[in-house]
Parts: C-alpha cells; structure tokens; sequence
C-alpha cells in the first residue's frame, strides 16, 4: 500500500507546512466494533492527520494522541489557516517528534465531535444525530478503532505511542492491549487510572451540562444547544488546566477596565472576563454530549481494575518515557511517580522525569523545551538501539 | 448593663448545652450603616449566639467568626435539637475556646440567609424580600456591624477573635479595623487576600447560580429556588474543601450499589453520588442570593489594596496565631506564611503552625485535636499574662 503523504515539507520552515485532514471509514456494514459495554457500533470514521514520511519497512510510525476536547490537528496548518496545530512545538523537521525521521499520525477520538464519529455524528438508522443514542464508548474503544486505522495505514508496529493528559491515557491503553504493536510509549501529566477528584471535577461539568433546559436529554442539535452548562463546564475545567501560581502570575487580583471594584455582580476581574472568553470559545467549537461522552470515558478508565497496577503492566514490552510537572494538581506527579514504580516492578525500560513548572497541567502545552529535551533523547536513544543496533543508555 | 447567659452550662457535659439563638437589632432609623460602596442600609438585625460567661471587668470575651455557608449556631444545641454546633468540638468547658474561662460570642454575618439581614430579608421599604436590591456588603462592612454588636454587650476590648476560612478575614479585618479593640488573633486556613484562583472557584459557582433560569434575576422568593444553580456551585465548592488524597481515601473509585459500571450517565461512582448528596442538602439549607454576595464579599478582600501587607499590619497590636493545613489547596499554607511574615516585619507577637492533614480546607473543622493544642497554648500564654501579669513563651 502506497500512503499518501499529506504534508508538503518545506525546507527552511519550523514547521511542516500545509496539512490536509483525512478520514478513514470501517466498520462498515456487515462489520461492526463491539465495544466494552457489549453494544455494537459502526460505520466509524475517524479524521487524522499525519506529518513526515513512513519509511519503507514502515518501522517509523509515531502515533500521538490529543486530550479531551482537542483534535486531529496536532501540527502545521490548514489551508487558508495560519493556525498552528496543537502541539505544534513538539512535532516538526528537527523538533522532539522530528518528521525528517518519524511519521507521525494524530487522529480524533471516538466519541468526539471534530470528525471522528461520535453522538454529533448522523445515526444510519435514523438519519439524525446519534445523541444520546450515541453507545458508551471508553478509552479501550478508542484504541481499538486506532489499530484499525494503523493497519489499514500498514504499520505493523508503532515506534511510539506517546500523548498527555487523555492522549497520556491512550498511550498507556495502546501498550496494554497491544504489547507486540508498540516499540514505546510517553506518558506525559497523565495516569492509570482516574481518582475520586478527577471524576468529581468531571461530574461537576456533566451536571452542568444536563441541568442547561437546552439540553433536552442531549437531543439539542438543531436547536440551542445548551449552551450556559457547557461554559460552566469549560470554566471549571481551565481552573484545573491552570496551577494556583500560574493564574495569580497572569491575573493576580487585577481589575478589568476600571479603576475600582463595581459593587454589582458584572465582573470586577480580569480572571472571571478570561474564563468567560474561554468558556464562549468552547461552545463555539465543541459539542456538549461529546463532552459527556468524553468525560466519563477518562473517569471509567482504570488500567488496574484489580487494583494491582503492577500486575496490569505484566507482559507489557515497551519502552516508556513519563513525564509530570510539579504544579499539575489535576494529574499530579505521584500519580506518574505510582506508575513509574509499577512499571519497574515488571523490570520495563523506564524513563521519568518530573519537570518543575507553573503552568499546571497545561505545562505539557506550553513547557516545550523541557519536554523536548527529555523527549529527543528517548527517541534517539531507541532510534539508535532500533536501526543502528545499538544499546546506549 | 447585665448580660443575660443564654447557655446552661451542665456539669459533667462535654458541651456547652442548650443554647439559645439571639438577635440584635441596630441602624435603625434615623440611623443607617454606610457601606464601603457608599451604599447605606439599615435597620441591620445580626443573630448570634454565646456561651460563657463574661467577667465582671468584661476582659474575657471572644469573638469567633463562622464560614461562608454557616451560622452563629458554633456550638451546643438548640432545643429539640440533637445536632451540636459546627465548631463544638473547639468550644466547650474545657476545650480549646475554653467556656469556664472565656465568653465566646458567634455572630452571623451581613449577607447570610441565617438570622442576620441579608438579601432574603424584607427590605422595609417594599415590604418583600431584598433580593438582588440588597446593597453589595464587604468584610469591612461585616466587622463594623459585628462592631456594634460587641459594643452592645458591653465589651471595651475583644479576648480574641478568631476564625478559620472566611471566618479568618473577618479577624484579620478586626485586628486592622480596630487595633485597639482586639488583644489577640487566631487566622486558621486562611489569607490576606483572595487569589486569582479563589476568585475563579467563586465565579463558576456564581455563574452556575446566575445561568440558571430560575435565578430570575434574583427574584425567585416564593417561587422555585435556582436549585440546579445553587447544587452546582456545592459540587464545586465540597471539592475545593476536601483534598485529592481525603477523597481518594473516602471514595477511591468505589462503585455505587453496582458490581460493575453502568455505560450510561447515571451515577457510577460513590463520589458522585456524595457530591449529589451535599448539593441537595446545601440547596435545601441556603439561598443563592446569600451565595452570591457573600462570595463576592471575600473576593473583594485585600487587606493590602496597594499591595503592601506589611504596611497593611502597620499598626496592629494584637498577638496572632496563624495555623495552616498541609493539603488545604483553597487556602495553601504558603499563603498563610506570606502572611506571618508581613506580620513579623511588624515587630508583632507571632505564632504560627503548619498542621500535616490529609482533610484539605475541612482540616479546620475536623483536626480538633491538633489545632486545640495550638489555640489553648496561645491562649493561655496571653491570659497569664493578662491576667496573672506574666510574660511566658
């Protein structure tokens, strides 16, 4: 199979240039994926994007995977767009996932809302918007529709799996089920499973959401969506993104266009008009129901069912890399450091590192130069084992 | 003036006893507070409560201030009632707040919904409850009307006021107000100034309350309450009180009354369920408007507006003791230590403690144990010295 490249390197720039989406459609009838929860769905697209040139033993796949309410467009920019791909200071000619070596692939998740299937996508049974008759899906799920789209893209085995945050969830889900499909995984402000806090914090936001009239039991699309829940939701989940010291480094107490507080109920703070300015763009480009969705797949995720979070990474192959920052309290470095220590245990080739920032869980968005530090050196480590044969530590 | 005891002080109890709820009433016409907004109001009505019995050269009193959703009811238990109050466990004949030495008075403050004039109130000049005509009160405004209160029991100069939470701004803003009126100040788990991300926390729960189409923009009395609101801004609020190692230790990823997860968005997790469990009972127990101005009133709060805190405690003469708690992430301790040492830089009388918990902000109201010891040093010292004339360390 010839694969068709998307990314019109060009020389001299930092980034990879122009990127066009692509989709990918299986599960087409008679097939349909069975999913965790035993209901069956499909057909399932999913929109990704790749970036560099697979190689032709096709052992130079990079798979990287985005967070909760991100995209396929991890890196360069679309046509007519100057926009930058999420991560783009990571994945580029010469950056730490360094597409004049790596093919790298980002797809959208199951359940989201940015071209991959999910519950805004038309149901074929009833020509509507699935909804809430859209099945659960759970991070298991999405990685096995991402299997799907590698071997139809003929890789045989991923050179890394890597992402933060839920794509750090990804990572961790792909070499667990996969074993034999990995070569190595980064982690990054990630964990093995999700703790009381998360899911309250998740629940917080799904409340929101389903107590907006506009919601209408997640049969909205047509008419207003619910709009007032999902900004709640999304101003909730910036104060977890964000570390006490980062917000008060950005904001501090300051006044927003005046010189004294109000006394009324309008905002008096530059930090309540920016969670407003974030909340509004998040009801412009995401759907609620996928954040319903997406939110319970992460709270349901548990590597450790048993509770034996060794025993859940045995027969596990990889090589992995984890990284935390010091002041993500949403995914805070003991959740990485109980890991690390379970990972060991199973005499795995493990990397960590925890890097000292402010900005909170976001750091693995903003802190490029750390990351890409630990990342290069990961990565040319086992590029050398992998074509030079050569073990170097 | 004779102060009447409203506590039957049983021997051999642990507790205050029966205790019987207060009010008093001032600024009534012509008389009216101005507020810091250049607002005024009146009549202005406080409920409070004490326990104790207050000396004859009325040296021995204390003023404990309660938290942003509570009440004076701080200790003992009213008639028919088995429920004691929320910091019994600090206040009793014996105790840290020790009745048999001290005359120990709780008042609720301007804004609430539970005695003391708030927006629930009848605005005398419509007849019907303030609503959002309510003016905008601040910390400053509570402590001057709390002023009038200990001026009408007949009390020169305060023991002590002490506080945790919101409760310690109204001490911090007593030591500041009245440098004259306050021996000595307890500031537990607290700040000198809201931050960005209190801020923040604050502006989701009211934004929840606001968004909710039965705010009505205020004007819900005697119809149906914003209870999707209000329950939300609890949800948000219970988390931010406990910490991610209390409720992992409480609820982990405890099932509720199911062996496996549900695949749908009902309840999975026990945590959820808590949380449903102490928005319903808040709903029930509090009105939303109180939410609203109470949480812009410690918004609000900057004891150092020029940004000066130790030109802010210029002035000051009391003895403090400012205790923090390890994994209080709404308040961290480091807050508490800018604050001791702006405090130091004041040649003031100062102890402090940083008390290892795992309860979060709620340490305040569960480590009795740890913090008594704290408060019945410091306030022994001080009443030897006060009353014995002797200087101790």
């Amino acid at each position: 199979m010839v694969i068709k490249m998307n990314v019109e390197t060009q020389t001299n720039t930092e980034n990879v240039g122009l990127v066009e989406p692509q989709l990918f459609t299986t599960y087409e009838p008679p097939h349909e994926l069975v999913l965790k929860s035993g209901v069956k769905l499909g057909p399932i697209t999913q929109a990704y994007e790749t970036y560099g040139t697979l190689n032709a033993d096709r052992s130079n796949a990079i798979l990287i995977f985005h967070t909760l309410t991100s995209d396929a467009h991890a890196a360069g920019f679309h046509k007519g767009e100057t926009k930058l791909g999420w991560w783009d200071g990571m994945i580029g000619p010469g950056k730490a996932f360094d597409t004049n070596k790596y093919f790298v692939i980002c797809p959208n998740v199951l359940g989201s809302c940015k071209g991959t299937t999910g519950p805004v996508s038309i149901n074929p049974q009833t020509g509507k918007p699935y909804g809430l008759n859209f099945p659960f899906v759970t991070i298991e799920d999405m990685v096995i529709a991402q299997k799907k789209l590698i071997d139809y893209l003929g890789i045989p085995k991923l050179f890394c799996v890597a992402g933060g945050s839920m794509g750090g969830l990804q990572a961790l889900e792909w070499a667990v089920s996969y074993p034999d499909g990995v070569e190595s995984v980064i982690a990054i402000a990630t964990n093995p499973r999700h703790t009381a806090q998360q899911i309250a914090l998740h629940e917080v936001g799904r409340q929101a959401i389903m107590s907006d009239p506009d919601w209408r039991g997640g049969d909205y699309y047509g008419k207003s969506i619910p709009a007032r829940g999902l900004a709640l939701s999304r101003m909730i989940g910036h104060i977890t993104y964000m570390s006490d010291k980062s917000m008060d480094e950005k904001f501090g107490r300051k006044l927003i266009g005046k010189e004294k507080l109000g006394f009324d109920f309008s905002h008096d703070f530059e930090v309540e008009n920016y969670l407003k300015y974030r909340a509004d763009n998040f009801v412009q480009r995401f759907d609620a129901n996928s954040y319903l969705y997406l939110t319970k797949a992460l709270d349901y995720f548990d590597l450790a069912e048993d509770g034996d979070l060794t025993a859940a990474f045995k027969g596990m192959k990889a090589s992995f890399l984890v990284i935390s920052f010091t002041s993500d309290w949403l995914y805070p470095s003991y959740q990485s450091k109980e890991m690390v220590r379970a990972l060991k245990a199973n005499d795995l080739d493990v990397s960590d590192c925890e890097i000292t920032s402010s900005y909170g869980h976001d750091a693995f968005l903003v802190e490029i130069e750390g990351q890409s530090r630990l990342v290069s050196h990961f990565l040319n480590r086992l590029h050398k084992e992998k074509f030079h044969g050569k073990r170097s530590k």
